[in-house]
């Protein structure tokens, strides 16, 4: 026990006062969670692995924040708002209260900014690299969830927001792009390290977008997730993919770009008839929505340039295995 | 990449069969949760480690079956009955697809045995010890959850089963209880890697106990754990604690049983009038029920000997920290 305050100490100073009314205080051997009627509820996990998907010494507010925020952003793929949380932390003994209390006080500040409560959860100790998992319960009104199988032929695909940013923010984390201006350093390596889960654009999606997913393995290899769900095939047009300023200096080509994982951006399809919808839509969150390509019949996805010839694609998304 | 499925493959062979329907087959961001009218969601998280929760040569059917029961477990103290459950995993790249089928096979039993489904959750790599996360599912009529802080003093103290069994079965593992013949040992053993979580006493006690939780840290601890929520003392008499055969053939002091974790039975309080109610229970199910005690005014737990004298106790519970 190389640390003052143990699991329950810990749980005591750290993690209580982040308890919503459903976590009874943490101090039960579960949680309750009332669901309105007519809704459903939308649950979903991620872990994290210290040397994997984070480095030991991030800031661990900025961990925190992260791990939250994947998991919003699949309760925002699903059209639905997030609402509560678990969490489970397997550390290493030598990561002491002030490594907790840091963490604890990222999640403090996207509890007030998302509106989500933790509600119960595990802390335990390994021998090896930390290991964090998160599940996050949103709500949905019943028959308004967007799944990944309701692409059609005709559709076109959108993305929020822009593309390849945390793929080239984890790359200059690493030294990579030592050519670019530090501001823009610094904005790929903050989109790297701290998504932005787009929990107001995927409720007001439902009702307009027939298939969604958010982007964690890559942008093609992710629609090809909604290609394979919904049996049919997709074709990008390279030069519509939208880039950040930062994005774009950094020289790095489109195919690379649409292959780097961690965007947390909504993909989805939409028939054409909705495209003045979310154009509305994008205005009034102020969140660029780009039309980047068509959905048909078929399978697979084809990256194409200007003139309609398929670009090579190397990558097909990060794997673990 | 040492091994041949890879992330997807294993969810698409191993995991995917064991997906309930709001699983979604497990292609979707996140799962989708009915509720019935009147009814409330009660949520848990456990994780264990391998080398502290369990060995890395461990059979992997059980450790699956273990994880997913003490979960089980938890959603049974608060009177629920389970539903559903996502699965995290940390495993070392040196794990193999013979590994993951195994455990998965061993969820696809307790699946059959305890009526739940795989629902979601997310699987990584990790270059220190496997860690293992599970989020539980269940569902209780609005009111009728049974929390910790229930007890009033003149409440009898309850327990289910036996206690001590898997702290014995631990040391028996690592070859203590030398003596004992091999019948009880293997006895011992099993209660520690195969817990028995008490999904059909939980809820028939909805409307009977005042308090309840399950010990997982010792049963002195947990009672702790009641009074502490209560704000009440206990006292528990060590004649009174239910042994099994092969505990009481350990010749291991009450004191040490009742401080020893991972029984995973229930422990509640409930008033004197509740007796003959909780007898006709125990027969129907076929389950011992021990009156161990009572609670009183005041604050913590004694142990006393026939003669009312206090009993010293060293241990108060496994900390991880």
């Amino acid at each position: 026990m190389p640390t003052g305050l143990g699991e329950f100490g810990r749980i005591r100073e750290f993690f209580a006062p982040l308890a919503g009314p459903g976590g009874l205080g943490l101090i039960d051997d579960a949680a309750l969670v009332d669901c309105p009627a007519g809704h459903r509820l939308v649950v979903t996990a991620d872990a994290i692995v210290a040397g994997v998907h984070f480095l030991p010494d991030d800031p661990p507010d900025l961990v925190a924040r992260k791990l939250l925020r994947v998991n919003l952003s699949d309760i925002a793929a699903m059209g639905a708002r997030p609402l509560y949380y678990l969490l489970t932390t397997a550390l290493p003994t030598a990561w002491d209260d002030d490594w907790v209390a840091r963490f604890a006080h990222g999640l403090a500040e996207d509890q007030r900014q998302f509106g989500v409560a933790l509600i119960g959860g595990d802390s335990v100790a390994t021998g090896g690299p930390a290991v964090l998992s998160l599940t996050a319960l949103g709500e949905i009104e019943s028959g308004k969830e967007i799944r990944r199988s309701g692409a059609l032929p005709g559709d076109v695909v959108w993305v929020s927001g822009t593309i390849g940013d945390a793929f080239l923010g984890l790359a200059a984390l690493r030294g990579a792009y030592a050519a670019l201006v530090p501001e823009q350093r610094a904005y790929l390596i903050d989109r790297y390290r701290l998504p932005q889960p787009r929990v107001a654009l995927g409720p007001a999606l439902a009702g307009i977008a027939r298939a969604m997913l958010d982007v964690s393995d890559g942008l093609l290899a992710d629609l090809g997730h909604i290609c394979d769900a919904s049996r049919v095939a997709a074709r990008v047009a390279a030069p519509a993919l939208p880039l950040s300023d930062a994005a774009a200096a950094s020289g790095e080509e489109r195919a690379r770009l649409a292959s780097g994982g961690d965007d947390y951006e909504l993909l989805f399809t939409a028939p054409p008839a909705a495209t003045e919808r979310i154009n509305r839509l994008s205005a009034s969150l102020a969140l660029p929505m780009t039309a980047i390509g068509t959905i048909e019949h078929g399978s697979g996805v084809r990256l194409v340039d200007a003139e309609g010839n398929e670009i090579a694609v190397a990558a097909a998304g990060y794997r673990h295995f």
